[in-house]
């Protein structure tokens, strides 16, 4: 039996008055808080550090235990931890909670000095390139001079984008999972249908005055996104056809759900417990803002910029990020020279592979991690 | 320039109270009005009639122009008309509004004559076979004797694999493209999240007391079923990552759409103004429960039964009804010895190819047609 290993989840305040952060849209705020974790320890030339990137849903706690009553360890433990390819026996580890989130880092949910309230939609607009520089400061706080990595599935993945444009000569290996460097129509269109459901929910009351959790709403917005988590193919195979209640005196009844609808309700409930709406809304915008090329003069300017040795990691069932689009962007790569490659997870779990199939994605990332 | 042909919407009023409609469920209706229309000239014989099933949000409306106000034809008339593969100088064509749809036909927006109020909820839950057993009353009522053809898409293709196991010796071939005989998880869950949209409407008011339309949430109910009806890559070439207002300055500003989001808008307002919230919810029920096997000993048994002549169209890009279906119910017709095949529009118009792709469905309808 192996002994459970706790972390703690830490808290650190960066910028300040004089330096403030300055989101993208031009808003500033004195001072963000950043939860994070670390696992392992940091070298002397501080460039064995590893930066993992969360999805929309995720928080800082990555792996391992926070503590005696968890029933499960973090959401990346098959991934991250000891003998798996983000060692930290190996590597130092660190995790975010990113900026806008609702776990520990300054989002729509803090409280605003100024008015001793949340933020909520008072919020600035939060991008994928704000996430990525305040995790640099962190890192910076830190004392890390060089990521041998930068990780991440979905959201965690655009920020890798964003990373390795950004901070060309920070990253040595960039391993993006199921996440492109532009958020496609086809995201923009399901993020906008989840945001519509927290919006009809009255007790949105457009995101004014005292904040109530829109918690049908949210729920349906939830229940909208798994969808798109998995695969019809999964459907069938989990579900098929089957009723919560097989009773064929009950067979027409509009209340006696599918299988596959008590899975979403269960799902929807549980993120309605655990998360707020305003940072759905938030993270939601940020990943259909998303798109590295901003601010550059083209799209090809800004895939120049990067140094790093690029892995994409595409998952054959995947509806929500579909792997042609990793294909192409490592066609690209390739094509200005960059070192990069595609490697794909055969799968019928859909997007959320990158959580689940880590018999195919580890050997995946340790070959190239272990390559010079 | 081509003179616009009009047509004309008729009802029947079909069953009595000595021999009343009987739903699946049990419940039972003296009388059940359908709306319908017809194009062409029933032969003596009758059994050059073909018969089209419409998708969820249609009507009896396939072809031709019913006023000279009408900017467009029927909702098929690329598909059916002189000279195209469905042509009413050769077939008896009919097509009916559907069971409790809202467009003429008896449903639960029609009057209840027991309380003088309309159905609503209290209207008996319905099938794609309860569908069928009208529509081929309605045929008897307009003696046909046979069907030479019988066709739809989506919802109305579901009816055809209907048809075929119900009436075995009337169909003479049945053309099914993209719908399945039973179904699929996938299309429940995403059928179940446009649902709740409408549930989570406070004017749905649990569909009790005067009937007021939720119209917020019809209109996020079709949003949702708008994303699948297309493909992600045909989403990349129409709208990209184009915004309503391009302005930099409004960059960041969260009620600035990209194009994608504006469109999901203008199409869901659009289908409140012509449609009824309460026949979604019947509808989408209706294709959840849709299993052309209940009440058979066995999926096989009724497959079994069909003696037409079928041709499954998928399409390669639908994400809703995806093409592996109908090539396995393709494989396992032709397994039990049944004249079956498959054919497939390559395009990226997604589930709504059956409504746009011409060019590509009509040929292989037409070789189809032509085959003895």
């Amino acid at each position: 039996m192996t002994q459970k290993i706790f972390v703690e989840t830490k808290t650190a305040t960066l910028f300040s008055e004089q330096e403030p952060f300055i989101f993208e849209c031009g808003a500033s705020l004195p001072e963000i808080t950043v939860a994070y974790e670390t696992y392992g320890e940091l070298n002397p030339a501080g460039d064995n550090a590893v930066f993992i990137n969360h999805a929309l849903t995720g928080n800082a706690h990555a792996a391992f235990y926070n503590s005696t009553d968890d029933k499960i360890p973090g959401w990346w433990d098959g991934f991250v931890g000891n003998g798996k390819p983000i060692d930290p026996a190996e590597y130092f580890i660190v995790c975010a909670n990113l900026l806008s989130s609702c776990y520990g880092t300054t989002g729509p949910t803090s409280i605003n000095p100024k008015t001793g309230r949340t933020f909520g939609m008072d919020f600035p607009p939060t991008t994928t390139r704000d996430m990525v520089r305040v995790n640099k400061a962190l890192l910076d706080y830190l004392g890390v001079k060089k990521l041998a990595c930068v990780t991440g599935g979905s959201l965690g993945a655009m920020q890798v984008w964003e990373w390795i444009v950004q901070y060309p000569d920070f990253v040595e290996k960039a391993v993006n999972i199921a996440g492109t460097a532009k958020g496609s129509p086809w995201m923009i269109a399901l993020n906008e249908v989840a945001r519509q459901a927290i919006y009809n929910d009255p007790k949105w009351n457009n995101g004014k005055g005292e904040f109530t959790q829109p918690e049908l709403g949210l729920k349906l917005a939830r229940m909208i996104a798994m969808i798109t988590y998995r695969s019809q193919a999964q459907f069938w195979q989990r579900y098929a056809r089957e009723r919560v209640d097989e009773s064929s005196e009950r067979y027409f009844n509009f209340d006696n759900w599918f299988q596959i609808e008590s899975y979403l309700h269960y799902q929807g409930t549980k993120l309605v417990e655990r998360f707020d709406a305003r940072t759905y809304i938030y993270l939601t915008k940020a990943m259909d803002l998303h798109d590295i090329s901003r601010g550059f003069d083209s799209w090809e300017s800004a895939l120049k910029r990067i140094r790093a040795s690029v892995l994409s990691v595409g998952i054959s069932s995947d509806v929500l990020y579909f792997r042609e689009e990793l294909i192409e962007l490592t066609r690209q790569l390739r094509e200005l020279g960059i070192n990069a490659s595609y490697r794909e997870i055969d799968s019928i779990f859909g997007h959320d592979s990158f959580l689940i199939e880590y018999d195919k994605l580890n050997p995946i990332v340790r070959a190239f991690l272990r390559q010079h």
